[in-house]
């Protein structure tokens, strides 16, 4: 339960979306265009993104969700994402995804640590402009969704419960509005 | 202009929004609903939360945009913003608005530094569960957009725009879609 009265029993964000359905959907809605509408990038990508900024943000919920989704998207039992949190240089993706990786890196720090010497190395690396577009913006939500999700101190899902809840996630985050 | 091609010549955020549609709306979607919609915290404060995270994220389109929009929603000509960012303590606020942004400025650093015991001393100088919850929220928010303005290098507007842009703001954020 968060540090917050919400009348809602359940895990992380789940929580705090319910308490408040006008914002709850707002961000359901953002989530939803960021990780499952249209990019250039897999939704898998999208998510690995997303759980390795969550990572570094030291945010479990978040964490341990988009990992279980990004699992579910690659099939893989969870060697890419894995192999990404441990060492994104020995990390088996393309180095264009190592370039975008370590620029949500920087912007997991501060916008302004990201330099027009990492945007040139992604474009290197043949990524586009909307790849690094996205990069960006869905590391510095996943700096929002975390601080959200610990400033208001929710309490993390069991640890059997991820791997159902990122199937659940692969299929869209819009599923049932909040009423 | 920003670090990638958008074909967008506009300042700050404006040129991102206008960039990708898809992400624009669901950003502006968001921005009105914390900033606009329903809350106990009226707009001026919730501008005012925005325009003070921002500046302590070193962020000069957010800042100086949103502080634009505090001004215009308190008409006072710019003097409680200019006091809380020279010093929360001697402002001529509420000692819940003190604690409220107390509470912001520990969002911006990390999720993880807010303390029970800060939502304690707001809960103490009479804040809500809601005030606390929308506080959290919006200066997590400001967290991703100072990010994604800064993480992508746009450029911030002449000083001389920022009084109507923040009139602008104070009639929401969706008013046009952007198609």
């Amino acid at each position: 339960m968060a540090y917050i009265s919400t009348g809602v029993n359940q895990p992380g964000i789940v929580e705090l979306l319910r308490y408040k359905p006008s914002t709850g959907n707002a961000l359901l809605n953002l989530a939803n265009t960021l990780l499952i509408e249209t990019s250039p990038l897999s939704s898998g990508e999208r998510e690995l993104i997303a759980s390795y900024v969550s990572y570094l943000n030291e945010c479990e919920f978040c964490h341990l969700s988009h990992t279980a989704a990004a699992n579910a998207h690659f099939n893989d039992h969870g060697e890419t994402v894995n192999c990404v949190i441990q060492n994104i240089d020995t990390a088996n993706i393309s180095d264009k995804l190592k370039a975008l990786l370590r620029i949500a890196a920087k912007v997991q720090q501060s916008g302004k640590q990201v330099l027009k010497t990492d945007i040139e190395k992604a474009f290197e690396n043949g990524a586009s402009d909307e790849e690094i577009h996205d990069t960006v913006l869905i590391a510095a939500a996943f700096c929002m969704f975390n601080r959200y999700v610990d400033g208001l101190g929710t309490t993390p899902a069991k640890a059997e419960e991820y791997a159902e809840m990122g199937k659940r996630m692969t299929q869209g985050y819009k599923m049932q509005p909040i009423t």
